[in-house]
């Protein structure tokens, strides 16, 4: 292609609200245009990139056994009504209405239309397993879209769903779309971790891992272990019981007045007290009782962890009016010692492991001292109900916890029989007996995957392609299209080394040298070859963008080195 | 592939509304199925298909110089008032409303967003011409969804635009497109004819074609030469002045009572004349002025040859009110002899062959005989303003019309500037003056292309596949997968086979021969290959499908044998 017909604006600026570098080079380098906020049209160099993501997807996809569908974007919203998802998906589900006035969604993603397509087909335990994918546009109405590509309204997914007779079926099929996906990451020349998730909205219980993509601008915790394989969300990174019951103190509980020491920085510093001697206590109302969780002031309660553990219906925090009435204080000065029998208590495991600890008095300014949580407090359960930090141990046993950034660019998700309940689809197992399908589903961003590479593979002067996903393999430059010994061997180089089998970017405007050479930075492609003043040698310049290295070599031996630079 | 878990439900029987062969075998062989009114999903045989069909499309265009993009199909709708389309689409065109209340459509076509994304940016006679193309899904809310992916609500399209300084530039961007598009279609598999049609709705004057694939089911009429290249859109096949004037009768004008004799079958039958030489006349209102067509008996008013020929505002056809009152008598009866000067007539140029007419006398019940066009009948203007009939001479002087029906797969059009200039996308020229980019657009049906080709390679058992687009190369059956020989052998030709490069069907179901024989000739992939009786001596039967043939081939010879036979 030759750059002067190639339609790929470049900016020389920052462009304004661009606040991450993969939006920033994105535009700079010509890549996308924003046609609405969190709508964009991809440009020639930006779809180059993502057919090769594509096409990655596809082989992968299609070597484990999976097959391509395509579904529709616009959805009857019976569908929805029939899982029971149109109400819970609240403002992100775009909704139109048909000339008819039938209603109908944007899909953000198909588990009710794939499940409305297998149920009567997919009838027989013959016919199991089936895995099905398609790459396909999704929309979801973010209340914030940014960062470019990575939190947009319209975007590109790849979505598969696995239907299986039984668990270990469903395993399998887990594990495959596991290592698809790992090797889908890794051919995109990614730094990735699949970490263990939260199942959240989507339903379903089991299985499910996030595939990371470590990255600053990353707006995901991930972690990981620094001795292990073990990596998790933040959220759900689960943390052992590895406490002892602590010694109970000589001292008897004492209360100590404390005006308005409420916080936990506030309570610490006016007794002079470590934070991890605090105890920390939040009420919440689980399907209408009252649960008082305490963790150490050091510690922060995890509310992912709280709605897993309890497997109730709603869990809320208490209102102030809530706390009032049933501790007759102040919010912020309640604790767990001598609290009305209608509430349960829920420790965190760390609290077994204070010996001499801090709490409130449920009275108006009011701390107890010297509280022992085995003497002092009514415990019901320990369990794990806190966010982990950096330097806890691995709940593998292998190292320490430390923390990383992610993009999300993958899941992977036991979905089980929620959908294929609410919308029928059931199976005859060899028995004859009727059971619902088992189902798995697994997403992969695509427009997301992207802007990741983009994260892990810039510097200050632009794009870094891997050769797998580069929008073209080589930029061709001739430094000055007058010469006529240049551009003679540029053109000969342009049409050889396309015969060759590689894609060129053919660079032979009439621009100064460093016009060219900036726009090839920022542009990115794997390897740059000038015809410049010692093309009357027949010897162009080879520079290798990742690393910088630049080399002198004879148009005669071009093609064995770049074969040799691309093995 | 493995049959057993491929995702492709058959039916034995034509579906309930499917009223087209393509829309039915679709659906008996588990290539689509109906996900709303209008709304399909593709299964794994039909992606298949489109993936296919997509790789022609992509590899064609490539080549042709256009570079493909990606735009939303999410569309602001400020683009549309700006380009003056908004209310002009009417119902087909749906729309919503984002969380902030900003309305969207849903694009049916490309050209607001894609002039809204090069204006600013080719800027420069320098970075013209360009082209760019994109393969995305497109809306339009039917009043009558039917025929399956012929014409549905939810549809994948292939749209291209090309930029240009002049039209010079422009008429080769369409040259090259029309050559790109009969690679196409010729390379799946159609014959189809690229015929002359009218601009119609989306704006712009100049040269279109539309790619016709000849159907029995097609929407659409083409005019054909039987003796040149000529093809037009029945609606503007347009017809040369062949007529010389007619030599004026012996009689003077007479006036016959002709009760209740309105149409024309009426009037002929009423005096025993010959439709050819009844005179047809019809009021049309053009800018607020009567304007009276007139025509063979035997012909048909053609509205938009007429529209075409006045470059008026607006042209319609007079209210029964507006004729009683210019004409001072019933609707049926007004004619072009003694009307009202205000009254332009125009008459299309067959109607000068007519020597002794019929025509209404502007009174209720009563007819003229003996009409001379020049003698009696003050015409403002001959033209070409009917249809063309079967028979009639072809413009070019090549023979005479034929009429084929034929499926609109493809469209080329030279818009010029209406967008440009309603969107503000102009460049600066050579002499530094700003000019509208002058625009051409190029649409081909993806899906429709799909149905395209089933309606034109298909016959009572099933589908034909051409090998282009086949969603497998090789159909490979095993008789009776019990029989060891049978199965061995038919496991080893599926490695060796798969091996060689060919996409294979691999159809080892326990199922009856009678079923499997039943099922491949219905999924019509163009080889099958039978592992049955002769299993033990290593031969195999291969049949093709098209032609019906088949030979007993020996295993070892076999990839030779289909290496020629695809060759």
């Amino acid at each position: 292609m030759r750059q002067q017909f190639l339609f790929s604006p470049t900016l020389r600026d920052v462009p304004q609200g661009a606040d991450i570098p993969s939006h920033q080079l994105m535009l700079r380098a010509g890549l996308i245009r924003q046609t609405a906020s969190g709508i964009y049209s991809y440009l020639p160099l930006g779809k180059r990139v993502l057919n090769h993501v594509e096409k990655i997807i596809r082989e992968e996809m299609n070597k484990s056994g999976a097959q391509e569908i395509l579904m529709p974007a616009v959805q009857p919203s019976e569908l929805w009504e029939e899982s029971g998802r149109l109400d819970d998906y609240g403002p992100e589900l775009m909704r139109l209405n048909d000339r008819n006035d039938r209603e109908f969604v944007l899909g953000p993603t198909h588990e009710e239309v794939i499940t409305s397509l297998v149920r009567d087909e997919l009838n027989s335990y013959k016919k199991l397993p089936v895995n099905l994918y398609q790459i396909q546009t999704k929309y979801r109405d973010e209340r914030r879209p940014r960062f470019g590509v990575l939190r947009s309204r319209e975007f590109i997914m790849k979505d598969a769903y696995s239907f299986n007779p039984d668990t270990e079926s469903l395993a399998q099929s887990y594990d495959a779309m596991y290592e698809a996906y790992s090797n889908i990451f890794r051919r995109c020349g990614l730094d990735f971790r699949a970490v263990k998730a939260d199942a959240g909205a989507i339903g379903g219980k089991g299985g499910t891992h996030e595939f990371m993509v470590l990255s600053d601008v990353g707006e995901d915790t991930i972690a990981y272990s620094d001795a292990s394989d073990y990596a998790a969300n933040l959220e759900i990174a689960d943390l052992p019981d590895t406490f002892s019951e602590s010694a109970v103190p000589d001292e008897e509980i004492t209360s100590v007045h404390t005006p308005a020491a409420r916080s936990m920085d506030e309570v610490s510093t006016y007794l002079s007290v470590m934070h991890d001697q605090l105890i920390k206590s939040i009420l919440f109302i689980v399907d209408d009782e009252p649960v008082l969780f305490i963790c150490r002031g050091d510690h922060e309660l995890n509310d992912v962890k709280i709605g897993n553990a309890l497997d109730a219906g709603t869990t809320r925090l208490a209102e102030e009016e809530e706390i009032r009435n049933l501790f007759g204080t102040e919010p912020g000065f309640i604790g767990p010692v001598g609290i009305p029998e209608n509430v349960k208590v829920m420790a965190d495991y760390a609290v077994k492991g204070i010996s001499s600890g801090v709490c409130g008095a449920n009275e108006t300014d009011t701390h107890l001292l010297h509280v022992h949580p085995k003497r002092d407090v009514h415990i019901d359960q320990y369990g794990d109900f806190r966010f982990v930090k950096e330097g806890d141990p691995a709940p593998d046993g292998g190292g320490t916890i430390q923390f990383a950034k992610g993009i999300e660019v993958g899941h992977v998700f036991k979905l089980g029989t929620k959908y294929s309940e609410a919308l029928g689809a059931y199976y005859l197992d060899e028995n004859g007996s009727s059971r619902p399908l088992l189902m798995g589903c697994y997403g992969i961003g695509v427009s997301r995957t992207l802007a990741a590479v983009i994260e892990q593979h810039h510097d200050e002067d632009g794009l870094i392609w891997p050769r797998s996903v580069a929008p073209f393999d080589l930029h061709l430059l001739v430094l000055n299209s007058k010469q006529e010994d240049q551009a003679e061997l540029g053109e000969s180089l342009y049409d050889n080394l396309r015969q060759q089998g590689y894609d060129v970017l053919f660079d032979d405007r009439n621009e100064r040298a460093g016009v060219k050479f900036k726009d090839a930075d920022l542009v990115g492609l794997p390897v740059r070859i000038t015809c410049g003043k010692k093309a009357d040698e027949g010897i162009v310049e080879v520079k290798t963008r990742e690393t910088g290295e630049m080399e002198e070599v004879h148009a005669d031996r071009l093609v064995d080195y770049l074969n040799a630079l691309f093995r």
